[in-house]
Order: C-alpha cells, then sequence, then structure tokens
C-alpha cells in the first residue's frame, strides 16, 4: 500500500496536488480551486482489493480521478478537487468493509479500531504499524466544505454488458440483508428408512431454495442468494440432519426487502412444519437502501450523453464507500461496463474504449457542475 | 476384538462347541449334530461396529445364535449348527465393508488384502498383526456340508415400530446404486446479478433434489437420498459455482432401481440445460439385489406365527453378511424392531419382549427344520 500511495503521489504531485496520507491510511491529493477559500469536491474509489483480485475493482476508480485532473491540463474550477484513494474497502484483513471511508464520516470508532486480523493484530496496531497515528484519525473527517462525493467504478455484474452500453449512473445501493438458517431434521439410514418416514433436512432445505428463486423472480430488482450450503453428517448413505444455510436478500426499496425477507422465514416455517422438521434463522446484517443524490445523478446522465452515450439508470446490488460518503455529504457513482460481470477475479477487465468515455463523461460532469446555478447554490451554502 | 472372542469362547464352549478363530478374524464356534457326518447350518452375525455405535447392530445376532445353542440344552439336531461371529462387515478401518464373510464365499483375494487402513496398514497386515496367518484364509471357506446361512439383526430402520410388530422375514437385500453428480454454474456476485442472469449451481441442484425425492415417492418401496451437499465456493454473498452431491438409490427390483436412476440422470440434464448449468455424474456404486432363499424364509415366517408374533414379510435396505453368504449357500434373515428406527448410535436399543420372541422363534425354526421332508433331502445333497 505504501509503493501504491508513492506512486500515485508521483502522478498527481505534478498535476498540482497536494498529497497527505489521512490517519485511517486514506491517500487523499487535494487540487485547489480558482479562489483560495472555495468548497472542495472530493472524487475517488478504495485503493485494496481482495485476494486473487483483478485490476480494476476499486482502483480504476481513484485512477479515473487522477485522470480527470490531467484532463484539467491546469485549469482551475470554481471548486476544489479533493482526489481520495479509501485503504480497506473490501474488509479482507479485518472482516468489516469500509474502515478507510468511516474515518471521512466520524465512524471509525474504538469499536472497529479493536477488531483483530487473523494475526490477532488490532486495525489500532496495524494503524501504528503502517506509521500513522490512530489520535489523529479525527483530522481525517470531512472538510466542512465538502460539496459531494463522485465515485468511478466497474459494476461487476452483467447488465451494462447486456444493454450493450458502457456507462450507468448509479441511483441507489441497495438494502441488504443477511441470514442464516438452519434446518434440523433426524440422521437415519438412507436404505431402511423409507420416503414417508423421512425428516430430511436436505430435502427441506432444498425445497426452501427453490421458494427463495421463486420469491426474487416475481419481484422486480429483487436478488436473493443461498451462496453457502453445509449438510450434516454429510454421508452418501445417512439421510442429513443439519442444514446450515445463508439467505442473501438485497433491494433498492427496504420495504420489498424486508417483506421478502419475513415471506421466505414464513415458508421455511410452513416447509419444515409439514415436513417434521424445524428451522431456526439468525439475522446477521441488515442495511438500509442508500440513495444517491438526485441531482448528480442527474447531471451525471447528461454528462453520459454528452460523451455520446446513452445514458442508464441502476440499482447498484454491491455496497461501496459512496454509500458511507452519503451519510454526511451528497454522493454520486457512474458504473463502467464489467464484460462478463466477472469481478474479483484475475480475469477481471474493463473495455478502453469504456474507459475513454468515463473520462470523456467525468470532465462533462466537472464543467457542467463548474457552471450550474444549482451547484453554485450548494458552493455558496459550503 | 480378541477380548470379544474369548468372551464368547467362555460362553459357548461350556455348551458343547468347538471354537477357532479363522485367518479372516471371523470366530467359528462348531456344535456338532447327533450323527458324526451330518451337515451344518451357519447362524451368525458380524462382531465389528461404527464408532459411536450402539450395543445391537451385529452383536445381537451373534449372541441370538449362542443363545439358541443354550436353548437346545444339549439336544442334538440332524445337523450341527456353527456359530459364525465375523469380522470388519462395516468397512469403517479399510473402507470396504463385508471382509470376514467375504472370506467365507472365497472373495477375500489380492485385491482387498492389499487394501490399507488410515495408518497405511494393509488388510494382510492387520491380519497377521492379530496373530492370524492370511496364507490360510482359504481354509475359512465354507464347508461343503453347509446347508444354509442364518441371520438375526436389528432392523435399523422404523418400519416394524410403525408396525407394531416384533420381527419380519427378509425376502430381499435391496440392490444400491450410489452416484456422485457434480452440478457447475458460474460463480457470481450475489448482490449484482440479476435472478435472470445468474447461473446458481445450488439452486439447480436444489430443483433436482426435488425431483428425487418426488421420483422416489411414486414408485412403492424407492428410496432415494442425497446424503452429502459440497457448495463451492461457499460464501454467502457468492452466487454459488459448484454443487458436489451423492445420489444413493435402493430398490428390491434391479430394474425399478436402474429405470430411476436412469431419470434421474436424465432430469438432471434436463434441469441444467435449461439453467444454464451443466452437470456429470460418475457411478460410485452399483450392487444387484439379492434374495433371501424362498424356503427358509416361508419357514421363518412359520417360525414367527408359532412364537405369536404377525409375520411381516420386508426388504433390507441395508447390506448384510447374509448377502454375502448368498452367493454359495440359501441365506435367510430374521428383523427384529429397532425403536425409533436409530442404530449406529448410542441410542440404539432394542425392546427386551423382542428379544424374548426372537429367540423363541428361533427354537422353533430350528426344530421345524429338524422335521422338515424339504430340508432333510437337502441335508441328503450336501
Amino acid at each position: 500500500m505504501r509503493d501504491c500511495h508513492e506512486e500515485i503521489a508521483r502522478w498527481i504531485e505534478p498535476l498540482g496536488a497536494h498529497v497527505r496520507v489521512d490517519a485511517a491510511g486514506n491517500l487523499r491529493g487535494f487540487y485547489p480551486a480558482a479562489e483560495p477559500k472555495a468548497p472542495r469536491l472530493l472524487i475517488g474509489s478504495h485503493l485494496d482489493t481482495v485476494p486473487n483480485a483483478g485490476a480494476y475493482d476499486g482502483i480504476l476508480g481513484a485512477v479515473l480521478a487522477i485522470t480527470l485532473l490531467e484532463g484539467l491540463q491546469g485549469r482551475r474550477l470554481p471548486f476544489g478537487i479533493e482526489v481520495v484513494g479509501f485503504s480497506e474497502e473490501e474488509g479482507v484483513r479485518f472482516g468489516t468493509p469500509f474502515i478507510g471511508s468511516r474515518a471521512l464520516v466520524g465512524r471509525l470508532d474504538q469499536k472497529v479500531l479493536d477488531l483483530r486480523d487473523a494475526q490477532g493484530i488490532s486495525v489500532r496496531k496495524a494503524i501504528e504499524n503502517f506509521g500513522l497515528n490512530p489520535h489523529e484519525i479525527p483530522q481525517a473527517e470531512l472538510e466542512n466544505d465538502t460539496l459531494a462525493y463522485l465515485e468511478f467504478h466497474i459494476e461487476q455484474g452483467p447488465v451494462l454488458e447486456k444493454l450493450n452500453q458502457p456507462l450507468a449512473a448509479v441511483e441507489a445501493i441497495a438494502g441488504q440483508s443477511r441470514l442464516e438458517f438452519t434446518f434440523l431434521g433426524r440422521a437415519n439410514h438412507a436404505g431402511t428408512t423409507p420416503m414417508h418416514l423421512r425428516r430430511d433436512a436436505i430435502a427441506g432445505a432444498a425445497e426452501w431454495i427453490g421458494r427463495v428463486e421463486h420469491v426474487a423472480r416475481e419481484v422486480p430488482g429483487l436478488v436473493a442468494t443461498v451462496g453457502k450450503f453445509e449438510a450434516k453428517p454429510g454421508a452418501a448413505n445417512v439421510i442429513a440432519e443439519e442444514v446450515r444455510l445463508t439467505l442473501d436478500v438485497r433491494h433498492c426499496f427496504d420495504d420489498v426487502r424486508t417483506r421478502a425477507v419475513e415471506d421466505l422465514i414464513f415458508q421455511s416455517n410452513e416447509i419444515t412444519a409439514r415436513r417434521g422438521l424445524s428451522v431456526r434463522e439468525s439475522v446477521l446484517s441488515s442495511q438500509a437502501a442508500v440513495a444517491m443524490d438526485s441531482f448528480l445523478t442527474a447531471e451525471i446522465e447528461q454528462a453520459i450523453r454528452k460523451a455520446g452515450c446513452k445514458p442508464h439508470r441502476m440499482v447498484s446490488g454491491a455496497g461501496h464507500d459512496a454509500m458511507i460518503l452519503a451519510e454526511r455529504v451528497p454522493a454520486a457513482m457512474i458504473f463502467l461496463r464489467t464484460p462478463g460481470g466477472i469481478s474479483h477475479d484475475p480475469a477481471e477487465s474493463v473495455v478502453v474504449e469504456d474507459v475513454e468515455k468515463a473520462i470523456e463523461c467525468g470532465l462533462h460532469l466537472l464543467d457542467q457542475l463548474a457552471s450550474s446555478p444549482e451547484f453554485h447554490t450548494r458552493m455558496n451554502r459550503a
């Protein structure tokens, strides 16, 4: 990460930006406005990624922010631009995502600092080991003059590819429920137990998974996934006693998501009661949907159009730093088409022409904001 | 096992039987007939069991054989009785069942002797370590004067309990097919991949498991089980790429079993083709059904009736040593009710009155055979 910071600093400082690393390990590069006391626009994404990852998830958004500074060719805008390269978005090391961006909204608190990695090293200690001072985390918080946060990111899904479009404006980040279900039956001999006397946890769970798919397919925009499925005792000749599985449900409207989860809990009870099984579920996490700023989203659509593309509005099924920043400032996102929808994989890619369109779109957007009466009103308020 | 052999020898020798341990580790106790050159009837079951087992699976059949000798109170029959306590029926140590009984039908061959346990010790070496000589295995084979094999065993299923009957005559041991299926889809982000663009291996496998249950429920006597289910990558927020599962299908008619397996393979292809998945299956084992001897089964029914019980005929869904012995001699089995159908578990039990009925039934059976014209014809042939 230190090498990455140094490399980015080498790109960004010649463009007239001042670079620092805040106490949460976020790279912050400030490109001043035309006037000294003007407010600032944040553009960024995360610098970390997952093991066995591709080359674009996160870092492309940081590189595009730098490219926009470069595209200004020394021109100063009515607002400053702060390029942000967030640390620890993925949550790989400490099991909790968005550690870097939380610092900007004042939520990198003691609880998060106490989290430990697999070697027992806390977030606090890791920050110190990197040569930073955890006591300075409050100085990482957003300045009061921050107008908005803008993030470019690969879609990580197949939607834009199916539509044959390079860019999309993200209108919301879906809310997400994650639950664990345990189906309990009775282990028994696979040869000596007639079908009608079985209490088969795998068969019951399988029936319910059919309902999960059905419910999700019935509701536009709803996705529901059983991604983890563990059966015990797990022997070919023994009827399964226990299945432990996860349910992940996402939608941009929280009530739609909540209703779907309730429906699926109800159906799990109906199925298990009929089969002489039992089921219990526990909610691992429940996260509300986050709307992106509607003014910025409309401006992004216009900029996409100016770049010669058809604008598409979509919901992000994945979480992003923009979701965290939106707690404090208007936030918006631009998605780039992801070939094959493949990400978190070395095969992750982008189309070069799409990246060109993203740069064009970004420069149009900066010009639009610089001359927008509404954005000027916001600037005067900041 | 040595302690077990010694204990049984202490019970059986005072009854007038001569005890030896054959080269396959089977205990053989011979109780002579009234006449010196008379043929013999084998009665037995296995002495080994599974880890964390109950107290009855196997050993009860050996104890009942001894109890029948005791019940004769020194009386000699027109045939000798050889009590057999088989070694290694369960297949726990070497992954292959029926090692002891195979020796009696000449199938404890070099291939089996070369099998190794988890410590790398071969069957051959284990036999030597026990103080036996693998070269003497041919002497463990059935004598030419063997009339039949009879085995008492707990049912290990819930059928007799549901019928409220203590004993059953086993008419056949079901044939069994065991397969492994691998469903292949595409791993993808659970949040960003719309339902209609998924290739979800868990969802496909779950739909197919519904078909497995449906097919088995449609055909009387058919059982089909998916007991092992492993999904990869197995993360809550990733659509499953691969499911590897087992299918166990059993029926007393081989063509019914084979048709069911073919139907389920066909349906796996239909489901995966529709879902953009692929599937491949491999047959792990396929074992034909084994009929028990019809004369002996009818005699057992009569003996059950004489013991004051209603005779029930049933198919054994589990394999037993009787299945191996049936390759060479007429074989028959008597099942005892298993409370809750629970076996291979410390909670495995029997009803004391059922055991009394089994002893009564066994003594009636010995008397019937001793006076049966058909059995006398068989004796003269032996």
